[in-house]
C-alpha cells in the first residue's frame, strides 16, 4: 500500500511480536478415531521484528492462513509457522489456536453415546526451534473427602475444570489427555447420563473423593511416568458448591 | 459538532433506541444498612427518537451522566431519566446499569462474617411512566434429591445462580431478595466457612434437596406472596457436577 | 433415575422454561454455495411444563440432540423440537443456538479471497406454531459525517457491528444479509486486504459516511423492502474510535 | 473441618499455587488526587505448598482478605501477602487483582470534565522477595500512516488498547501511565467530547498517524527514559476498522 512499513524506524527497537489477533478462521484437527474435525477456530499470529523496518505487513498473515489447509497437527503447524517466517523474512513466529473438541463418552451403565465438548489451545512457534504446547480443558466432577470425613456421610460435589498444557515427544492424542485427567477425578462428567447411570457415577464419585489439590497431583504423577511428555502444567479449578469462588490448585514441572 | 444531526432524515424512520453502551461510571448504591456502597458500574442509555432528526447528540449522554450524583436508587433513576428526556427533547428514555453488590453474611456456626458479591442489573424506563425492573443474581447451593433417592445415601451438588427480576410497589432492598432465595435453596453459599460452618451447611443442604424446578418454583412463591411485587421473573441455572452444562428453569408471572 | 420427576408438584405453578444451557454440540449449516459448513454451537433447550409434574427428563433434552443430525435449516429445527415436545409430552419447546458462519470474501481490487467470520444466533420455538428468528452479527466499517463535515477534511472511522434478527416466509441465507448490511455501512470490513485494496476500501468509506442512526435506518429499509421479511429488528453498534464506550441505535418493526 | 488437609501427602509432589479464584471483594485504590477510590475487585490468591501437607486450609485465604483494610498500594499488598505466608506457613504467596480506575478527563477546547475507565490489574508475590507487576490498559485512538500516505487524504481510524505491565522503583501513578501512553497514541479518547473538541481531536489525531508497531515502540521509550521503571511489558491492539480482526504488537524489556 505504501512505503511506510518498510521505511526504517527511528526508535530502533525491535517488537517481539507483531501480528493479528481473534481472526477466526475454520480449521481441521485430527482425531484418534480417524475421522478429523472440522470446527472454528481464533487465531492469534504473530513474528519477532527486528528493529530494522517500521512494520510488518499485515494481510500477509491472513494471506498465508487462506492459502493453508489448517490442518492442526504438529506438522500443520510447523508448515503455516514455516510459511510466516518466510513471508515476513522473519527471525521467529508464533501462533496461538483457540477451538472446541469432542470426545465420544458412553455412559457407564447404559452404555448410552454422547459427545464431550473440550476446550483446547494450541500454542507453537517457530524460531531455532520448534516448539508446541496443547493445553486442554477437562471437565470432572469432585466429591469432597473433607466434608465426607466431617459428616461422616454427605458430601458436597462440584463441575471442576482441569486444563492440561504439554510438550511431548512423539504423539498425544486430545482424547488420551482427557481420560488421563478423568482417571484422576471422582468421576468423569457426561453429557448423557440415564438414572442406573447417574446413580453409577455419583456412588463411584463418593468412593473417590479428591481436594483440588489431590486432583493436580494425581494428574502430575500420571504425566510423570508417561514417557512421551517432556513437560507439563496442570491447573485445576473446582467450581464449589459451598462457595461462589473457586478453588484452584497448578503444578508445573520444569524445563528439562 | 455540525447541523447534520438536527437535519431532516430522509428514510422517515423512527428509531426505538440510541444512544451509548459500554460506559463505565462510578455509582453509589443505597444498603439496607444506611452505608451506600460505592462501585463502577456498566452504563447503557438510550432515548427514543422521532423520524424528524437525523441524528442525536451523543455527548449529552455522558454529561447528564457525569453531572448527575449517580445514586441507584428508583428516586435517582427517575432524574437520570427525566434529564435524558429533557436534553434530548424525546418522547422516551432508558437506562440499563450492571454492578456488583455487597451482602454481609455470617457463618452458620463460627458467626465469621464475610462479603457476598451479587451481580445486579436495573433496567429503568421513563415515557408516560416511569418503570424500573431491578434483577439479583443468587448464587446458591443445590443437592439433587433423584440421586438422593435412587442410591440411598451419597447425592451430588453443585453451584447455581437465581436470577430474579422484579417490578415493585414500595421498596425491596437488594439483601431482602438475596435472603428469600437463600431460603428457597438447598442451603446459601458462603465466602467464609470455618470447618464447623462447612459441616452444618452440608448437612442442612442435604436435608433440603431441591431440583432447579423446584428452586424457581418456590422462590415464585415466595414472590408471590409479598405484595410489594406487582411482577417477576425467576432464572434458575444449576451448574451441575455430573455433566459440563447447566440445567436451567425459569418462570414469569404475566403483567396484570 | 427416581419417580421424583414425575412425583405432582405442591406448589402448582407451572414452569414457562425447564431445560439445558450451555450444551455444546456439532452442527452442520447449510449455505448458499452448496457446501454446508460444520461447526461447534452452544445450545439451549427448554420446554414449558405444566404444574401437573414435579420435574422435567433432563436426560431427554441431550438424547434428542445426539440422535439427531443436527442441520441447522428451518426444516431440521423443526424435526428438533418436535421431537422435543413428543419426548416431554410438554405443550412448548424452544432452542437457542449459537455458532460462527463463514461467508466468502473477494478483496474490491486485487480479488484477494478470504473467509468472514459471522455469530449467528438461531431461536426456534414450537408451540400451536413454529417460530424462527435468525440473527445475523454483520461486521462494517463506519465513516462518521459530522466530524468529516466539521473539518472539512479528515474524519474519524470505526468498526461496528450489526445484528439483523428476522422472520421471513420463504428462504433468506445469512450470506444475503451480510451482503445487505454491507451495502448500508460506509464500507464492508474484510479479512484480507492488499495495499490497493486498502486504499480503495477507504476511499469508498469516505464518500459514504454513515451515522449509526443511518446504519440501521438504511438496513431496516432494505427489510422493509423484502417481501420474504415478515418482521426484523436491528440492533447497531458503533465501537467509536474517539471514545472508549459504543455508540448504538436500535429498531424494530412490529409484529403484524 | 478435619485432619485431612494436614495428612501427609502420598504423590510428594509440592504444588506452585493452591488457593481461591474469581473471589470479588470492595477494595479501595490510592489516587493522585488525594481521593482513594472504592470500587470491587476480583481476586486470586495463592501459595506454594511443600509436598509435606496434603491441602491447604482454603478458609483463611478469605478470612485474612475479609480482616484486610485492602487498601491497593504497594505497602498494603505487602501486608496481605505477609499474612497470607504466616497464615498458611507458606514459602510464598501470590495475589492477582483486577479493578477498575478512573482517571479525570477534560475535553481539549471545551474543558468538559468526565471520568474514564481503566482496567487495572496488580500482580503481587512475595517468596524471598516482594514483587508487584502493575498492568494498566490504557484506550487510546490511532490514525493508519499507510492509508493516509496511500490515498493521500483520507485514512481509516480506530480504538486502540495498550496494555502497559510495570514494575517500579519509587511511585508511579495509575494517572501517569494513562497520560504517558496517551502521549504516544494519535489522540487520548475522552467519554465526553461537544463538537468543537471532537474536531479538534480528528484534527490531532490526523497530523500524528501511527502504526500499531510505532504505538508500543513509542510507550516502550518513554518507559525506557523513566528511571523508576525497573522493568515492563507493552502489548498494544489496534481495534482495525477495516478488519473484524484486532493488529498486535508487543514489546518486553528483559529483567535486568
Amino acid at each position: 500500500m505504501s512505503g511506510i512499513q518498510d521505511a526504517p524506524d527511528r526508535t530502533e527497537i525491535p517488537l517481539d511480536g507483531i501480528g493479528v489477533t481473534e481472526l477466526v478462521y475454520p480449521v481441521t484437527v485430527p482425531a484418534r478415531d480417524g475421522a478429523p474435525q472440522t470446527t472454528a477456530a481464533a487465531f492469534s499470529l504473530n513474528i519477532a521484528m527486528g528493529k530494522e523496518a517500521r512494520g510488518a505487513h499485515m494481510s500477509r498473515f491472513v494471506e498465508i492462513l487462506d492459502g493453508d489447509p489448517r490442518l492442526l497437527s504438529a506438522a500443520g503447524l510447523r508448515t503455516l509457522l514455516t510459511d510466516l517466517v518466510a513471508a515476513h523474512e522473519a527471525r521467529a513466529a508464533r501462533a496461538e489456536i483457540d477451538f472446541t473438541f469432542f470426545v465420544h463418552r458412553s455412559a457407564p451403565v447404559s452404555g448410552a453415546g454422547s459427545l464431550l465438548a473440550c476446550p483446547v489451545t494450541m500454542e507453537a512457534s517457530l524460531g531455532d526451534d520448534f516448539d508446541l504446547v496443547t493445553t486442554v480443558v477437562v471437565p470432572v466432577m469432585t466429591v469432597c473427602p473433607c466434608s465426607k470425613e466431617a459428616t461422616g456421610g454427605p458430601a458436597h460435589s462440584q463441575r471442576g475444570h482441569v486444563a492440561v498444557s504439554i510438550r511431548t515427544e512423539g504423539r498425544v492424542w486430545i482424547e488420551e489427555i482427557v481420560e488421563l485427567v478423568e482417571d484422576c477425578a471422582s468421576a468423569p462428567v457426561y453429557p448423557l447420563l440415564k438414572g442406573d447411570d447417574e446413580r453409577s457415577v455419583i456412588e463411584d464419585a463418593h468412593e473417590d473423593p479428591v481436594l483440588v489439590e489431590d486432583l493436580v497431583r494425581r494428574t502430575a504423577e500420571r504425566l510423570d511416568s508417561d514417557v512421551r511428555v517432556s513437560w507439563y502444567r496442570v491447573e485445576a479449578e473446582n467450581l464449589d458448591s459451598v462457595h461462589d469462588h473457586n478453588l484452584s490448585a497448578c503444578v508445573e514441572r520444569p524445563l528439562s
